[in-house]
């Protein structure tokens, strides 16, 4: 965990406590990968507590063989559930009595510092954006995610990989900014280097909107301590020639797929191969220990959780199919976050931001 | 090869005569590993020709020391380069005196059947188009690539990855019609499989002219006979859902550059696995065989080549920095192509589409 968040200046004498809201319902697995994968979470940090929202019918049957776990959650009996296919705008205004809705409101409430949800991204997006509200100077809140990297820390940070489906010049500067904060405090970085994601890296190539972003991104680099490189590829997502990759939630949605998607190829024609021959079955034997750490190295389930930027409170978005391994990924990066202190954090750097007028939202000059 | 274009009803016994036309020049690397591809790709198919457009003060040394190469090589002497970083507009107004130029024209002229180049897509394309005019019907040229999957094939086909960073609804009904002839010709599918990508696979999901392209596609499928399998995510790209993926220039070149860049990391941290420790460095000899294998399987250069699809005439692009092995893979394309007389086929079937009023281009009913 600590080489995945390397917090500086973090006391590890003084952990401070952490509890953490869970939404069981609405992933495509329903609540029992949800439980196990706290049963996990627990079990590598145990003084996290947890408040456990769904129906509690079905909830405590699953708790009942967790000592552990039942002892440090609290569960919210909530009859409702966000389906999957529930276009957000409807669940939005009907969904009150939701598990998704009350995990939030935990958050909302200061009971949990951070909500992990597998449930239907637009509706977590949707009812984060009304129950928490926006930190003020951000338009539009982001979905941003840890990326399996050369960098010495092991991750880049991508945004956005899907909260909208569309942004414009101005959102992908707020993305730069957001992105930038969550380095500096998620992965330790003083002066974070961000790319701008385009199909070239010369300056003339790409849309307009992303010409526009680029000169506006290069003008606040300087006020707000970070690097910009540029224009970068998708090639470049996973190098060490910058820490943040800024993008529209179209495009990071579906790089992010399509990464996810190469890595679980590539582990299917890693294990055929070395099902292939006699020799190849003992040097599987062999290696057993370094191809056990390659597969959790290049198994997207390890770097579950794309973190919402923007709000006032953090919500964690788990992959809906997320199994026990990755609810448990999502939880321990929820944990980190908590326990860097980092929705404060983040609205403190946007809030100083924009006192020195240097583009947030609508008070820098020329942004619009 | 035969595992990667199965060709139907092609006569393996009365080989087709090909000559492939070589921009020796423009890549990020230069002539010298253009001439150590084409020298591999002589030693797979000792049959073809070529011709090759560059500065013969450079390339005849190049040539010097291969003697079976110089034998089926025409060099066409040419002073000017189109550069990497050149504009696609400036190329094709002053660019009559390039490698590009003059390699394209050799497929023109009907002396070779296919154009390989390595140079700027953007200049490649804009000549291409210029000197090979669009296939009557189709208004925008796409570059189609292929891509690892689980089909039994090995491989889907996905376009555009990058001929043009915009595309609207017909645009996209367009490609479905070229993916769907080149899988069909290029794969040997009768009945491809065809999906739009989108950020999921919720028919309310994602922009505007991607739901009006969904109607479009869902519309021609049965004339075209291919399936229309609807929305497709980036996880999907890979699948054995799908046979040809359609999307935009600008989010298909990025998402073709991140599975690339996927690979490629994932393929440094085997090496890493396998050097870990000293059992897994034995393990790493006895499984020597398999892992070449699956390095060659999950090897981006082994796939290199774009196809340029809707023109009178074919054009593979191979990615800027290949190296022989990459240059290689993309001659072998080049020749499979003609080979399947694949630009013959293509016109073919979209003029008979055209004929039923079918929706290429402006004759569909409504497609506007």
């Amino acid at each position: 965990m600590m080489e995945r968040m390397p917090r500086q200046g973090a006391s590890l004498a003084e952990p401070v406590p952490v509890t953490i809201s869970v939404d069981a319902m609405g992933g495509d697995r329903g609540p029992a990968p949800v439980v196990a994968g706290m049963a996990r979470a627990l079990a590598d940090n145990p003084e996290i507590r947890f408040i456990l929202h769904g129906d509690a019918s079905k909830l405590t049957p699953l708790l009942a063989r967790r000592k552990a776990l039942r002892d440090r959650c609290e569960i919210r009996d909530v009859a409702g559930v966000v389906t999957m296919d529930a276009k957000p705008s409807h669940a939005m205004r009907n969904g009150k009595d939701t598990s998704m809705w009350s995990s939030i409101d935990a958050v909302r409430n200061g009971e949990a510092q951070v909500c992990v949800s597998c449930g239907n991204t637009g509706a977590l997006m949707a009812m984060s954006m009304v129950r928490l509200r926006k930190i003020p100077g951000i338009n539009r809140p982001a979905i941003a995610c840890l990326w399996p990297s050369r960098n010495p820390g092991g991750f880049n940070i991508m945004l956005d990989v899907g909260a909208d489906i569309r942004a414009d010049a101005e959102d992908l500067l707020q993305y730069a900014l957001m992105g930038n904060s969550y380095a500096r405090v998620g992965l330790g970085i003083a002066r974070p280097r961000v790319g701008l994601l385009n199909v070239g890296t010369e300056e003339h190539k790409g849309r307009a909107e992303l010409k526009l972003a680029h000169d506006l991104i290069a003008g606040v680099s300087d006020a707000a301590e970070f690097q910009f490189v540029g224009y970068v590829e998708g090639g470049d997502i996973p190098s060490d020639r910058v820490d943040v990759i800024v993008t529209d939630g179209f495009t990071g949605n579906v790089a992010l797929k399509t990464g996810e998607g190469t890595a679980k190829l590539i582990r299917e024609f890693l294990s055929q191969a070395f099902r292939y021959s006699f020799l190849s079955r003992i040097a599987a034997v062999l290696a057993l220990t370094s191809l056990r750490r390659l597969g959790k190295r290049i198994d997207p389930r390890q770097v579950n959780g794309g973190v919402f930027l923007g709000l006032n409170g953090t919500v964690v978005k788990s992959h809906g199919s997320a199994d026990a391994t990755g609810v448990s990924a999502a939880l321990k990066l929820a944990v980190e976050l908590a326990q860097a202190d980092f929705p404060s954090r983040i609205a403190a750097r946007v809030a100083s931001l924009s006192a020195k007028g240097q583009g947030v939202g609508t008070s820098g000059a020329g942004l619009r």
